[in-house]
């Protein structure tokens, strides 16, 4: 892709997004952004916002109507969207179904007649290993079957990749398909790591950890996640190019990201477990992944686990947090 | 399941959905039936409303709150739900994409959301071989991925299972998925044999094909149909069930049943093709089905080939056109 492509990121406040959009800016590309602030946060944008070749507009794009009436009074052609929006918080759409489907599904279906009605070629979604449900202890890879999500997140996940290989066919040069892990680091909006933080700074003589914190998750620094999915779009032009990211290890336990927290933010505080071997309904305790597609197209992460991730994610929320209290 | 259940059935007017409420009427189970009829039709529910053990409700159940406020209005326990509205028309589909949001995928949503409100614990869907996509000359089983479907009406449908699955994992006892093929039969609203004879009714001296006349397609006739998903709801009680349904040929030419609607219908007409592969968008030319596990299950198709299916659904369809012209 030439530099000067205009780049359109949805969810461009969010944790990811307003990582993306800084990467695209630095290389060279214009960006315009969109973000309704439901969890994206004005502060991630404090360094695009300085920079010639960003636009912004605030804006909930599950309204379709609103969201292509939008895009013609900016004018302009599109190269490429990146669609990032999504409900993020698994937990909050398990207990109510209308979160996923309007922030995670309808969303999509946005940006699918978008691409329609301005004849945009090229799309990028976030997608998520939560399409592929419990498979036990195969490590899953893409060409895996059945498709069986158990949470709302990623039955809305997968809704929305069927929604866009069907355009694809119609209407699309190329998709990409990024089906992210649990990727941490700096601007986080949700997560882990973010949960007992905040649980900390409440009760900062105890964290209580939801499951008995035997679940075992893989954890992927964002960086990392940029370089990938940057890489991805750079290389893979397939008319459907799905991809697996994720790091090489089986992950870290709670247990593991519980005591890094607490050791790095709250030294003195005592961990209390739940009994359930799983956080909440849709969670899946142990996942998984196969990433020899990602990994065969040149891609090694420079965190070398899960562990190295969290401590590297861990350090980057406490020193924002230090800098928001300071 | 004991007699006197109460069974609710989405689309009871459609073409399946009107063949569903007979049998289930005639097994003695107590029937409740929804349909906005906009494909279903009112002279299908004739012999259902003779039934005492028969009550219709005429609603959108695209409209959630609509449809969750009506079952409050209707009052008792439902047990089983059969959700088998949804839009037939898959060129529609591909010319607008709201119809299959719609009608397909958002009937399923407020279907989930009913079973949510109403502590409904057991949900059979009419999925479809749509959502598997293009896989050339591979005979797709139930566990085949990726699913990349290719039409909005295979997106939809994927979209509709994946909604179910994770609702299944919170809230159900049981979900059947059938995955079906094409089904013909008496009381059709849409397909190929309801195309060709209106065609035909138009115009009397020639029929014109969309495609080349050499896509080949399984075909099964509804009776069959009929069999195999009220046998799997019987034997099947896993807590996700999916089965593929289809004959066990692998199709017939359109070429074919072309021949066979004019033969049965109007003699002298030409056959007129065109020159693609494909009838539309999102048309799979060649499709090839693994029966195995419903076959496992002790089901056989009485009419053994797609051609005799397709025959007999000629049969069933000239007559009931000339019962309305008489």
């Amino acid at each position: 892709m030439s530099e000067r492509n205009l780049h359109l990121v949805t969810g461009a406040a969010g944790f990811i997004g307003s990582h993306l959009v800084d990467r695209l800016l630095t290389a060279g590309h214009r960006v315009f952004g969109v973000d309704n602030f439901v969890r994206g946060n004005k502060e991630n944008l404090r360094a695009a916002r300085q920079h010639t070749g960003f636009a912004f507009l605030e804006l909930d794009i599950s309204d379709t109507a609103a969201f292509v009436a939008a895009l013609n009074e900016v004018g302009g052609m599109i190269d490429v969207i990146w669609h990032l929006a999504a409900n993020s918080d698994i937990s909050a759409g398990g207990a109510d179904a209308a979160i996923d489907l309007r922030d995670t599904f309808m969303t999509t279906y946005s940006v699918a007649q978008v691409c329609r009605e301005y004849g945009v070629r090229k799309l990028a979604f976030s997608s998520t290993s939560a399409v592929y449900g419990d498979h036990g202890s195969i490590a899953v890879h893409e060409d895996i079957g059945p498709l069986f999500p158990i949470s709302n997140y990623g039955a809305m996940k997968l809704a929305s990749e069927a929604c866009l290989t069907a355009l694809s066919e119609a209407a699309l040069d190329n998709l990409w398909l990024f089906r992210f892990p649990n990727v941490i680091g700096g601007r986080a909006t949700h997560g882990v790591i973010y949960d007992f933080l905040d649980k900390l700074e409440k009760t900062p003589h105890e964290l209580r950890v939801l499951g008995n914190g035997t679940q075992c998750k893989p954890y992927l620094y964002v960086d990392d996640l940029l370089d990938a999915i940057l890489l991805i779009v750079e290389r893979a032009r397939d008319r459907i190019n799905c991809f697996n990211i994720g790091p090489e290890d089986e992950g870290v336990l709670v247990r593991d990201i519980a005591e890094i927290v607490v050791d790095k933010a709250c030294r003195n505080a005592r961990i209390l477990y739940g009994s359930e071997d799983r956080g909440w309904i849709g969670d899946i305790p142990r996942f998984r992944y196969a990433v020899d597609k990602i990994q065969a197209l040149g891609w090694t992460p420079v965190c070398t686990s899960s562990r190295e991730a969290v401590e590297k994610a861990v350090d980057a929320q406490v020193s924002e947090r230090s800098g928001k209290s300071a």
